[in-house]
């Protein structure tokens, strides 16, 4: 299911043929997955969404590359996005993460699920000693 | 504002009693924070979240500490959690987070809050190459 | 803070009046909450949430009110609402949950947000036996 | 689609076959549902969830096991997680959820999200009445 | 999949058999999408449903009608609800919405993902400016 | 509360400076709101989503500029953000919003609200004429 099929001729359109090229170009593969053929409904969305994975997630920086795809794991799982929790899943697998480290990954991510339902359940206050805008923090 | 403020005497109790004592020898502090304090109107409840965090957070592990923080940090600001972003942030820093790395945290945070939510209007189909249940993955 | 503060002359307004006049006797006390204080910007919709509430909420049915307000309270938490969690949760105090019954009710909610994001982070299929839509269920 | 199928031989696990045939004498079934077959892939992560389960939701309390039900669904239809709205509706209509019953929960969660959504837009402020800080509460 | 199938005869049903005939004569067509027919299992929750639909989305108001599918679509994919993604996005269609217009949606749709997320991650403290309890606002 | 203070020299970075001066210039006002104050701490995400603002918010596009905001605050509803939801609400005010539109705009995102929760509670399966991967849509 799906709410709008991509054109067949996709490539056709210059703005996102070069999108796909330099997708292929950075990844070092010719599979250009889903999201970017559906992204390319409006190339302008498709160029800025584009730019800005290429920036935070496939420049080196100071998180590693695994753990980046682990934090996108979590926020994917949070939000409840079906596509985002196979692409990244898939993504963390190719970047080296372990069966062990997927199974503590699982147990954070629910973990955390479970202590954030809580505290908002019971409304608890934040600690002075948590928030940055009191004095001697 | 919270739903219920702690008794005075928690540690009356000798069930939660125990469960801060363990808290503060683990973490090598008195502090006990206010999460701990508000689930002690359950001592059972307390019992088994502590140990639970005590097991997937404070036991070296294939994740490093800090990636752990981050990644509970990326789930609960998904989930809103206004309390556990306070504290895990606060954690974080704790075990070595530096500036450019909370930077970085929050822009892969906020580019998967973007990229959900496009996939998800979209309802992309999942790729076969991302099924696991697909032949041939 | 608030997005807009009421008129100070609430009940000048005749269909306001007539919500709040039967909102005081249905729930026989004089304290109309900040909740419908706040809807009353729009008249008719101050009209159809009361109406709905007063339906759903407060005529007897197959749920007796003790257990609407726990479901009300963890629909709230999952929505991360915080002026329903506090107005349901001193809602079901007010008709008879125990300290004993909060505890557990805590204990249910937190489980249920760390086995959803389990669920959902690993994709786990739904067996045939809970799918309605399967011959022989 | 799942992001990984469990091995074929899960009970060749000593630690998994505890966990499964402990499920199968609470329960008094021999059907385990997908869920545990899939957290089996980490071994400490399936006997934490299930000990919990058990504790919790299987064992008896002051919240009758319907109503822990009904209350499980209500969190898993506002945190949007399929596989636990489909496995709880079962085991609440296993545990005598009648028609009339269901039909009041939905109108419940429907509600719920309808005044969570309206109080949130609106940022109402929590009354005094309903905040345990607050004197006189 | 689904939690239970409609029955087979469901307008012998005389509530039901008004309500979708409403739906018809309102909408002008014959075709009743199945979130009707699934609601018809709470004759009242059906009732209730279609005349707030009815009064809010069909009925000629200070706000356009394709703006309101727009922001149907909006609130629809923030809450991850399937089903209500794609009757909304085929019903924005229907009332004109443009390819061009759908991808602006989605790119406005995306960066309120984006920056909802930073504003939370960074417990940003609201502007006097925008707080209606403030004096002179 | 706040997980970070600014620091209070914040121009002295030229490119917070070249940002904040673009904001000034494109909106017209001396007055930077909290949200880039806040996002300084790390001036490429300052930049990128600025940016992206410029482009999708405040550009003249097929979507009127106070439909955009009202899509902006139906967003920030659903994903909770306080800060979002207050500053989209200022806005959408400040490009025209009357107190009529205001209530008939909480009026859909409450509906939305609860018809999402129907819809995901009873898995309603997605019409053939929805689906525009179906043939013949």
């Amino acid at each position: 299911m799906t709410t709008q099929l991509p054109r067949p001729d996709l490539e056709a359109d210059a703005r996102v043929k070069a999108v796909f090229d330099d997708i292929r170009k950075t990844r070092g593969t010719d599979f250009i997955n889903n999201m970017w053929r559906w992204l390319a409904l409006d190339p302008g969305l498709l160029e800025r969404t584009w730019t800005e994975v290429k920036e935070v997630v496939s420049t080196p920086s100071s998180i590693d590359p695994l753990t980046k795809e682990m934090i996108y794991i979590a926020v994917s799982v949070a939000n409840n996005c079906t596509y985002c929790i196979h692409s990244h899943t898939a993504a963390a697998r190719a970047k080296g993460m372990t069966g062990e480290q997927y199974g503590e990954l699982l147990a954070i991510i629910g973990l955390a699920g479970k202590t954030n339902q809580l505290a908002t359940a019971l409304q608890v206050p934040v600690d002075d000693a948590f928030d940055a805008s009191k004095p001697g923090q």
